[in-house]
């Protein structure tokens, strides 16, 4: 037996993990919480849907392993809430231990390949890391929309606060943006997302 | 607002309810039942980490888009399970009817090239299909060796049924039916799959 395909069997078996780390975010219209798998699944859904509306041209195959590995650190360190205030939020410490730990599963390198994506991604400057960091921050908003409310209303974040780490978007796609800030709008009017 | 977003949003909200569909098989040493969106994430990172292993070369952006779409069809026709033999598997009529209405929300020609990948996965005849459709009879066998037996011994499947439907990951991979026999085979002499 070959020993890349062994060292690959034992990554995907180690990340089966990922189905059991739980987001603050519910499914639509639902009490359920979403796990990361489902959520990177989804995120990579909306990336061969959205593609077209990126800012700039973007590599989609980069695009979708980005956001299939992006959430993978959170094995090990745990998902970090948008809103929180006292743990930062990106690539700390932790996850990168997390990231050298899991992906060094993988024959050497692959793991290094996924290593440098995901700081890619965590970096947040090249036209694919905008844009699927754009991706990360607008299914919450339709999930919160859908669930009168969501974590805004579980944590009290209010509007400003929601534009404020939610205009990023407009870094990957100025049309997405259009939409999440009208959906915000109307979140607001319809008062379940406060001033 | 641009009219095809508004589409693709609309889609991007319908296939959440991939999450609520059930599968058989359960998580790796696990009680609970996986989901297709989880599953799909997970064929997803396999295809990433052994497309190196396909019998020809794959176009893996071509890859990752089938694996990520192959079950949504499930969200209006339901699982259906691999042993059962009163419901023909693949490509049913009930199937078309979901494609065409699920992958009907989007736009025009993102729809008919949705619905075009779908169907090339289910005639299985391409490299990138072959290579799919080894990932997907891949991971049930890790689920259930894993989990004393899983399915094969709640539904009373054999150690000759499995090989049956499971030989076809050759067409895709011989290095990864090689090492998917020698699983069965190890499972054989556990004991966890009968005879």
């Amino acid at each position: 037996m070959i020993e890349s395909l062994l060292q690959q069997i034992a990554f995907i078996k180690e990340i089966d993990k990922l189905k059991y780390i739980l987001r603050r975010t519910r499914l639509l219209h639902s009490d359920r919480r979403e796990n990361d798998a489902e959520h990177s699944w989804h995120l990579a859904m909306m990336a061969i849907v959205l593609a077209e509306h990126a800012n700039e041209p973007v590599d989609l195959l980069k695009v979708l392993k980005m956001v299939l590995i992006h959430d993978i650190v959170e094995i090990d360190a745990g998902d970090v809430f948008l809103y929180d205030t006292k743990k930062n939020h990106s690539n700390t410490a932790e996850e990168l231990k997390a990231a050298q730990r899991i992906f060094g599963i993988l024959p050497r390198e692959q793991a290094a390949a996924l290593i440098a994506l995901w700081e890619e991604f965590e970096a947040g400057q090249t036209a694919e890391a905008k844009f699927a960091r754009a991706l990360d921050r607008l299914e919450p908003l339709l999930q919160n929309a859908s669930n009168d409310g969501g974590t805004w209303k579980e944590f009290d974040v209010r509007y400003d606060q929601v534009v404020g780490r939610k205009k990023v978007i407009a870094e990957g796609s100025d049309r997405i943006w259009a939409f999440a800030e009208a959906l915000l709008r109307q979140s607001l009017r319809e008062g379940i997302l406060k001033k």
